[in-house]
């Protein structure tokens, strides 16, 4: 039962060097140093504390995320953190709040769609923080389609304003985060409407609240949407019901970086490029897809520990019984997920280096390559978060019963998760886009146009045309099996990622050789999950399949005694990981009995409401009994 | 956006009778009665609502279930409910509680395990609830390998006694339900020792509180486990914690009716043969299947319903969006789910008459097919609950953003309803158990021993031989491979007992040819989802492949039309649905905007914590606030 022991004993079995593998992780010496100071910076404050969070009521939950949030302000005020830093911090507080929208879509926003003057304005206000931010366009009828949002914004030449209003119940604004108790402000996306011509969705800024007593200004109702998935979770978060009943704002506040409204009313394009806008969408998502590796290596975090701690069955020699890490089904659930992070960690810092790329060309009004980047950060979101989701709550079951328990960390950590899946374009809508751009590029070749970036394979026309491929249908018709198309493609982007990652210079005893085992665990394991694919295509032989299959198991046994040092090099601290289960020690046991004591159930011996609904029964007096 | 009108023409589209077919999903006319009359009585009694449920503290969510379960008990005894109408009544009051442990285990086990006399004195105590039981098998350390328990009780000769004893912290009991706050006594699990001597896993009934206080009695350490996934869910259950310190019972409390102890501190085996426990492990196991049936039918009827009045894109010429409903990705994600519950509903019918068929075999010495029959249970549990876990999450997905909001009924239904892939047997295990069984039947096959049941296909040896399998490792190391050969077997029996059940007299116009729709779907959804596992083998070509696809597609159009009447079928109350998306009459946004404001956080519009934590960073105050 000595898990102390357990973990120590795999830690000295690793062939590898762990630091060096932090770094590689982390991505540079510089992340490493940032990320280690400023995690143990938040798990050593105690306002920062997350144990009990799973046990607080809505209202003391909240109360104390606006308290974490404010602390966090104060100390990154107070220690002079860079933004980096700041950012950092802000991560490993680890809790979904108002600030996320401010920082990260409200910011951002009016950076990019705003004018030069509205960036002036608006902008030192938000850095402060003396007005809140959020983003407000989904609406209670309208998610995935913005070209359908109801809210209308109606210009008044009499007053140079515009009107906001929501002309149906389903065109209220509807899960904004940060806008349900705590935002002064937000993007709110609405119809333009100009001499009752209809000229499309376009966003607003709009003062929600008084910045004296926080009230909602006059024509505005505000309230939270009330509860999501799971206990703690994203119920830190205020998601948030807007209506606007004809509420007037300066024309100014209409975001015309792109378009603009006249004093006459005239809608003018500006000479900015609409383009521009996609730069942002790359950017949020390519972070989408480093939160991605962030949560399922988490997990993965997690389970292989506990799976080291574990032990049931197989009573061996020593008289003890087996470590369930060692059984291969668990092996062959877990460690394709420890290849997965990897796999996402380095996908996404090349998508990192795409928004950057992307963005150069942008200000070199050269869009060549942007409908290519465009696909690949959608279906990177799409195929990564969906990943992860699903590699979270496969991790809670590889923990068995306790991983049930939310002091295992994992339950919250799925339920906080899933929404990824959702926001920022819902993960099947992403993949028909996806499969929308695959068959334009297919259609196009032999045109002269020249497939770039992650579609140059496609360019080996004769191939591809050796394929029997008889698409007669409409796409319509065919979307479900176009999803597994984008699938299999985005697959491809994240295995050719690995693999050139492997063929930089990588430093360190052993560290190249485990990242190349886990490369192949990766594509060995998609080989077999599609394997339906592969073989009615032709690509591969039925030997070839069992050639594979047997070539992953080796590859599981030789991660094996490298498996607690590899989820050691993500360099996660017990306070992020918040699990009893996942703890670096490996005192599980001692624990996780240690923690059941703090539900509030155990208040008291004998629970309430003994007298009045358990007694009465075991008394047979029940009949007499109000209930 | 009228969900009314939505839902009332879907209605009007059925081509088949839908009284006749909630005949048929209920098993009989009777039962269709009971379930109907009993779960109206629920949905309109007020003590058994469920709305606030995911808004409650721990202890007010606690405290509001031994109400429901006082007053459910209360109608039972006024209403003189038979046992069939009780059961059905705690199923529809839809709330995990001490109850389930008291009736599903506690008095099942000493039915099962007792001897005529420990019946007779515990029964009618255990009828009346004059104690309340609860099942304490699994600890801290152990819960799948029942045989490594480390709980003790040893025979005291010199006063007749056992004395229950917890060596370790490991030992400590852990999960059992209706153990935490409620129980006055448990069947526990621990080591028989006589004279040094262990002698295995054995049960004993202990009291565990006072009837007179409900303190725990002397050497008895309780409490509850803490928090479990989720909002509201299994956290209505006082799941436990239980540490003995050499507490004494009598002899005559250890369960004797397969071996007992002399009172002079031997161990005989009775004539009654141990087989028997196979009985009640069977009949648990075939409610969890048809519970299976119940949570995955529900998540369907909510997704189906929600898909139908959900719009989204795809302007049509009537001005209005498209139902999402009508996508092929939406139907080829949920119409396998809806053929899914069809599917476990009959195998679970089956398997109420294996049951019988076990028992009665039973009662004549006949265990000839007891190893079949368990097996059988094993995997068909492990499949049916793994396959509803994962389809009440897709289901969720499928409802888009709103699915992450509790009032969609959708999260509580998933935290509620997991632990089924753990309790009475992970499902992992138990597919290692069946991989088993089927390698000893293969084996044996030519030997003279009939393969029997649902492996009677296996007899047909020659077939078999001429698949290219040449098993040259060892079970452990082929594991995982075997895992999916056992899933392999179990889905043919699914897909058999729906075909057997097709075989029957169907009456009611279109029943017959919608469910033979359904069972088309489900067979050609797992050939297509373990397409890989045909092709290697060479079961099916690739050309096959494609027109199996073809079909399912024509199977999806041909559904398309009925799938509100088929989930209309279930004749689920909305009380039992408790989902906003799920509503009979389709009106869903209303309801879901008016559900928003019952949140706790909108009962101020500026909220508790905004002087502390809001206003400072918004008047930059931050640096002299006190947080």
């Amino acid at each position: 039962m000595a898990g102390f022991d357990d973990l120590a004993s795999e830690r000295s079995k690793a062939q590898f060097d762990v630091e060096e593998m932090k770094v590689i992780w982390a991505g540079s010496r510089h992340t490493l140093e940032v990320s280690d100071r400023i995690s143990r910076l938040v798990a050593n404050d105690p306002v920062f504390r997350k144990d009990t969070r799973t046990m607080l009521s809505r209202k003391d939950l909240f109360k104390n995320t606006l308290r974490k949030a404010a602390h966090a302000w104060k100390r990154i005020i107070e220690l002079r953190l860079s933004e980096e830093e700041a950012a950092e911090l802000r991560f490993y507080v680890d809790e979904p709040a108002f600030m996320d929208l401010h920082w990260g879509m409200f910011i951002p926003t009016i950076k990019g769609q705003g004018t030069e003057e509205q960036q002036q304005k608006w902008l030192p206000l938000a850095y402060k923080m003396k007005i809140i931010g959020c983003y407000a366009q989904t609406e209670l009828g309208h998610g995935s389609n913005v070209q359908g949002l109801e809210t209308t914004a109606t210009f008044d030449p009499q007053t140079d304003e515009f009107i906001i209003h929501s002309p149906t119940l389903t065109s209220s604004k509807w899960w904004p985060g940060g806008l349900g108790k705590v935002s002064t402000h937000a993007v709110v996306y609405g119809r333009l409407i100009i001499d009752s011509k209809d000229y499309g969705v376009n966003g607003f800024i709009v003062q929600l609240r008084s910045l004296d007593d926080h009230l909602p200004l006059p024509g505005i109702t505000i309230g939270d949407i009330g509860m999501k998935f799971g206990s703690g979770a994203y119920n830190t978060m205020d998601n948030g019901v807007l209506r606007f009943d004809h509420v007037r704002i300066p024309r100014d506040q209409m975001l015309m970086r792109v378009s603009q409204v006249t004093r006459e009313g005239k809608l003018v394009q500006s000479n900015v490029p609409w383009q521009l806008v996609y730069g942002t969408m790359v950017y949020v998502r390519q972070k989408i897809v480093s939160d991605a590796s962030c949560a399922l290596s988490r997990a993965v975090c997690i389970a292989t520990r506990y799976s080291a701690v574990r032990r049931q069955f197989g009573l061996q020699s020593n008289g003890i019984e087996t470590q369930v890490i060692d059984y291969k089904t668990q092996q062959s659930r877990l460690f394709p997920l420890l290849a997965s992070a990897y796999a996402f960690r380095f996908v996404g810092e090349w998508l990192k280096w795409l928004y950057m790329d992307v963005n150069q060309r942008l200000q070199a009004s050269d869009f060549s390559t942007l409908p290519e980047a465009h696909a690949c950060t959608a279906g990177l979101k799409s195929l990564t978060t969906s990943a992860t989701a699903d590699g979270i709550e496969e991790c809670r079951k590889l923990c068995g019963g306790h991983g049930y328990l939310c002091s295992s960390g994992l339950p919250e950590l799925f339920a906080v998760y899933i929404p990824a899946c959702t926001y920022e374009g819902d993960n099947i809508v992403l993949l028909l886009q996806v499969a929308r751009f695959l068959i334009k590029t297919v259609s196009q070749l032999g045109s002269g146009k020249e497939p770039v970036g992650t579609t140059v394979y496609m360019g080996r026309v004769e191939q591809l045309m050796q394929c029997h491929c008889a698409v007669q249908k409409g796409f319509l018709e065919l979307s479900a099996d176009l999803v597994q198309a984008a699938v299999a493609h985005c697959q491809l982007i994240v295995v050719s990622k690995f693999i050139e990652k492997l063929q930089q210079d990588i430093p360190g005893k052993g560290v190249k050789g485990q990242l190349e085992a886990l490369c192949n665990i990766y594509a060995l394991f998609i080989l077999h999950k599609h394997l339906g694919d592969f073989l009615s295509t032709g690509c591969i032989t039925p030997k070839q399949a069992s050639l594979a299959n047997a070539q992953l198991r080796s590859l599981y046994s030789q991660v094996r005694p490298n498996a607690i040092a590899l989820v050691d090099a993500f360099n996660y601290t017990d306070h992020y990981l918040s699990s009893v289960l996942g703890r670096y020690d490996g005192n599980v046991y001692p624990k996780l009995y240690e923690e059941a004591w703090k539900d509030p159930l155990n208040d008291s011996v004998v629970p309430d409401g003994y007298q009045e609904y358990i007694q009465p029964i075991l008394k047979q007096q029940l009949r007499n009994a109000r209930l």
